[in-house]
């Protein structure tokens, strides 16, 4: 866990490159700003090399796209990784929907992904683990989320943040496990997106060092949204979305240093 | 009027499926979200059939669409009914845009709609009365908002939601007139989409009563909408729009009884 | 300056027409509407003509487009001019993506703006005047702002509009500088798009005077971003962003008239 990563981001305000979600974009890009980063989101494949040149990261999501935007898509991870970008996936959906899981599939045999983030039932789809996906959210099953993490980052060859009331974040073999967070993150469409491409901005400038970046982005992220709650006499989602990107832009690395809670292991 | 449908979606949580107006759709997914279903955003034809298999019901909303879209739009309707999910339409700005209202009487050749929800001057335009519609805006005229109504249901052959400062719910025959809601609708665009997508949520869990589904839909979502006004000081479109996200995840139904205004049959 | 036409704008309820970017056009739609326009969007070049004739004016956002909606866009711009439609164009990053800039100056040849709003880094890349631009954001530069701007509205004969701390807004001749604002509006995405857009709708009222229609617009949503931010005792950017929907409904010609700082003329 590094937290100075977040006072870096600000100062180098990272230009992030988002293939996003047509659902959320705006709130990513609201998210992203608020954080320190600078955003920049397109659907045109003939700005791709451009657009990844003057970016410190890309963030490529992989829920609600078309035929079209998949030529984009791939394009885009190549270049990441011809350019050596840090480059973060976040497959929306393949848990439920084999059309999504086939692409998904096929995309991430075309490029090196250096961190891939997704709830139970996405992760467990990448790591060809069983598990009753629904929709966007995550579905119940009984694996050890610890094991399907590993399993998945070991596939394929990358950090894998698996988000829930407790997020696992693993290299496939260290793993951390972070406590904190609240409940209405899941009430907010959108905060798994908004999330995978705020550890892109601490990706971009983290050095290389992908498994520190991830954990530290989560923490920052779901001690924001649990500061944001712990004000709230009751569970007001729509209240919740406005000031999570207010927190973003306020918290400190000492409010998050205060309410930090999270394991180093395996065990919780 | 059944309100108990409202504990129903929120122990079944369905999911709906939108094809959504790219302007609105984050607003309506965490509408379905906040209210207790599980929305699915998707713009491309190749997952249709899986989307709609694992939904509970599909809204179409035929705002800002393109011709390629056009092509989604049309399979996902037959798919709906071909599955036997409950079909929901918002036709936008037909009244005021020929070429939408062109579109929309050809989609409706295609596929059989269980609901249609629309304003005055869209409803109008769907039963070929003369209406003054203004873009987006519902506009003036002169008719009897119920027989229009009643006269879009028996051409359509489904149930016809006509929403305003008063709800008009109609299956062609019977009526329920809503009197519940607040102004501040009209000044969130978007009200009428995330309206449309939570009544697909209530047909989801209606066991096929889609005429009860309808008048239980707009008396929780005018109810909602009343209720957050009614804390408001002044006209706060912004403020409103944030605590209708709240309030759809908070109402109860015995909040809604408390406050329920709606009249069966033709006059108010 | 005529704050008149604020009274105006909310008499007529002019319709806009955007082609609008799509990370930001819920909230331009929203922004519209509080203010007292009709906002109308759309992705479909079939649909151009009927929308341009029902339009007070037309709004083209030039970030994040795909070819395919360049036909729209360059459609657009064409029935504009032909219907005799205020044209307000927002060149969105042009001056750091070379893409983009090449695109604009290709549209720019098409059709006659009448308005052009962008930031620093926008309108000195239409000034051919070398600027390091970041992104999305302004970026930073050592030219006079006025003269930048000067240059980009003789060059493409039109009124400009150079957004910052400053707003600088000139025909070429004449400047009008505003100091009203907040830095929140950097820590908001879209609140340039949605500017553009309100510029728009003070065009559909102004009876062709662009340049009083730029500078009052300008300074009516200065003013009720800056009276937000007053009321907030931290930078809270999404809280931000919901009251200044609702201040862009509730604010008088009076409130801004009050707090109005302005200069006409070079020296601020």
């Amino acid at each position: 866990m590094q937290l100075s990563l977040l006072t870096q981001l600000r100062q180098q305000n990272p230009v992030v490159l988002n293939i996003s979600n047509f659902v959320t974009v705006q709130d990513v890009a609201n998210g992203l700003n608020a954080i320190g980063a600078s955003p920049i989101m397109s659907e045109e494949v003939a700005e791709a090399e451009a657009l990844v040149q003057m970016s410190g990261a890309v963030a490529l999501n992989l829920g609600a796209f078309t035929q079209q935007q998949l030529t984009q898509i791939r394009q885009t991870g190549k270049l990441a990784n011809q350019y050596h970008k840090p480059l973060i996936v976040d497959p929306v959906a393949i848990g439920a929907v084999a059309y999504r899981r086939t692409i998904a599939t096929q995309l991430l045999q075309d490029f090196q992904v250096d961190i891939i983030r997704g709830n139970a039932g996405e992760i467990a789809a990448l790591a060809d683990v069983t598990w009753q996906a629904k929709g966007i959210d995550a579905g119940a099953g009984d694996g050890d989320l610890v094991a399907i993490a590993q399993a998945a980052a070991q596939k394929q060859h990358c950090v894998v943040i698996l988000s829930g009331p407790t997020d696992v974040i693993t290299d496939g073999q260290r793993v951390v496990q972070i406590q904190n967070g609240t409940p209405l993150f899941q009430l907010h469409v959108g905060s798994g997106d908004m999330l995978s491409s705020i550890v892109a901005a601490f990706a971009a400038v983290s050095a290389g060092d992908y498994f520190t970046a991830a954990q530290t982005a989560c923490l920052v992220f779901a001690s924001a949204g649990e500061r944001v709650a712990a004000q709230l006499s009751q569970e007001r989602p729509g209240t919740f979305a406005a000031q999570l990107i207010d927190e973003l832009h306020l918290i400190t690395t000492e409010a998050v240093a205060q309410i930090a809670r999270y394991t180093v292991g395996k065990d919780e």
